[in-house]
Order: C-alpha cells, then structure tokens, then sequence
C-alpha cells in the first residue's frame, strides 16, 4: 500500500534495529486520510469473506479497525487490556505476553459482542512477534466464531509474528511489510507484482 | 441528536442511578454507522472554529474523535493514560482523577503534536465529573495552543462535569444530556427546539 509505506519513509523513525517510531501519523497522532485509506484497503481484501464483526485491541488498534468496519458496515469490538469496571463477567480472555514490554497482560472481550457464527476479522497496528493477535484469534476460537484473517498495517517481516500465524492456519494481509530496520534505514519486503 | 439518544433507549442499559452502560454500541462494541453521524454532528458544531487538532483520550475516545477528524480533514492525537515505550521524554503530562476507579492516572501527549496556535477540539465519549476534559485542556493550555470547545457524546447532566468545564471558560457541546438515571429509567435534559 503506497500511501503507508511513503508515510512510513517519511514520517517514521528508526529507534533502533528492532523498533520504528510512527507515532506521527499511526499510533498516537493519527492522520485520519491515511486511515481511511487503510480500511478501504483491508475492506477490498477481505470483501468476499462475509466478514459480521471484526475485532482489535485498544488502543492503537482502534482507528484502523473503525475505518475497515465502517467501510464493511459491520460492527466493531475492541479487546481490553485490563477488566473493566462496568463490564460483566461475562468475558471471553486470553493472556498476552508482551516482548517489548516484558510483561503478561490478561485481555478481555464481552462474549455478548464474539458469538457462534460471526465471521471475524482481527485488525491490528502492528505484527511482530504475534502473540497479541494469537490472543485475540484465541478469543475467537473460545466461541464457536471463525477467524476469516487477520489485517495488519505494519509487518516486521522480521520477526516470527507472520510464521507463527501462518502455522496456526490464519490468513494474514500486511499492508506495509518491513524486512529489516537495520543502518536506520527501513526496507521493506520485496513483493511480486502481478498485472491483472 | 436522535440516532444517539434512540441506541441509549434502546440498547444502553442502566446499572444504577449513576452508571449508564452502552458498551454494546459505543465502548466496546463500536456501532460504525452511529459513529460516523457522531462524526458528523461534532463537525458540523464546531465547523466555524477552524479546528487545527482533535485532541482525544484513549480508548473510548478515539472512535468518536476519529469520525469527526475524518470530517474536519485535521488529525487526531489520543493522550495516554500511562507512559508508551517508544514516546519520548518530550511530553506533556495531567493528572487526572477517576472517581469511577478511585485511583489517578497520569496522561500524555508528546509536546510534538499539540503546538502553539493549533485550535484544538477535545472529543470524549462520556461527560461525568469533568476530570477526564480538565486534563486534557490542561495539556493544551501547557502549550500556547487554545482549546477551541470540548465535544461530549453522553454528558451525565447530573453529575458536575459540564458545570465545571463552562466555569473555566470552555464550550461545551454534548450529543446526548442525560439528566436522570434513577427508577432505572433514561431520562434526557429537554431542550429547547429553535425552528430555525
């Protein structure tokens, strides 16, 4: 997707061989063209999956899955990282381990909103080591709702996220792939491109 | 605003005289259609203003937030409620209290994205106690930015939230007023209707 991979040249920045900071335009500021371009993108991917909800993670996860959903007209639900108060404990929940931030955090979904027969799609920010859309697929799996695929705007191509996703049977469409972020500067993943 | 209050009537569920559940349509599971006219409606409110920046907090802010960026064509920044990784040193931080919680988050903003002579809209899904928008205006009145008004989707008219915020000098716009939660019954502030 050219409008995202020329955001990320311009606008992001390479913290480290691991780490790109795009929180001018992605995951803090959020530029509101780019995201819709985002959902229409996701929505032309997955159009004829029949898609009834799509699920993401607070908080990054929020805009690109809002701008997919609208354009399918579906309903969103996004996974929350700690209980809250006024939800009931009618929970669907699955830990996630976060690499980055060393840590283990329990994530919560209503089953009232992820129910038999949904066709779902998982939106989120970014793949790396894939354990937050692994739980949120979990989610899934606990009703008897289907995991259609999973969308993601940023691949680390380089680290296992997409592999692991893949073995686990899931579909998954990356909208900027990165191979490497290593001498500051950010490669993406050659892709083959097939006239149609 | 009729689309609104009709899903509070419909599908919001009161779980005492002060707590007002909608989490089937606006704070968990995301109604995308409701959330475009609220979009919208913000837009439409504050169009004159010549809005620089939406200035949100996440997460049930950034669905409503991001709609009426999308209409108003400027970004939109969501403040943190604890600190990111990845976001630099270079921020502007309040403390904000929740009396639903009892406890005090510290929110953010890296100082990149809310500058002097921007005129920021500050958008929040529920209006109680006003903690939540004082914080955020605090973040902007740090900066020479201005707070242009403060956008409200469910403002509990009960609670002294909106009094506090007009006090300190703010417009406030709210979609929905509730003034009464009691006898489990919804029942909104009337207004005046102005044939215009």
């Amino acid at each position: 997707m050219d409008m995202l991979k020329q955001a990320i040249l311009q606008k992001g920045v390479v913290l480290s061989d691991g780490v790109l900071k795009v929180d001018s335009f992605l995951n803090h500021q959020i530029d509101p063209i780019l995201q819709v371009e985002i959902g229409s993108e996701f929505a032309n991917r997955f159009e004829k999956n029949e898609i009834t909800k799509i699920l993401t993670i607070e908080s990054s996860g929020i805009a690109p899955a809002l701008t997919t959903a609208i354009k399918l007209n579906v309903p969103v639900v996004f996974a929350r990282k700690k209980k809250s108060l006024t939800l009931s404990s009618n929970l669907l929940t699955a830990k996630v381990y976060s690499f980055t931030k060393n840590e283990t955090n329990e994530i919560t979904v209503s089953r009232d909103f992820i129910v038999e027969g949904d066709k779902v799609l998982i939106i989120d920010d970014f793949l790396a080591n894939g354990e937050a859309a692994l739980g949120l697929a979990s989610l899934v799996e606990q009703t008897k709702a289907t995991v259609s695929g999973i969308g993601i705007v940023i691949e680390k191509s380089f680290q296992p996220g997409r592999k692991k996703l893949e073995g686990a049977g899931y579909r998954v469409e990356s909208l900027a792939r990165i191979a490497s972020l290593e001498n500051n500067t950010v490669r993406f993943v050659e892709e083959l491109i097939v006239n149609k």
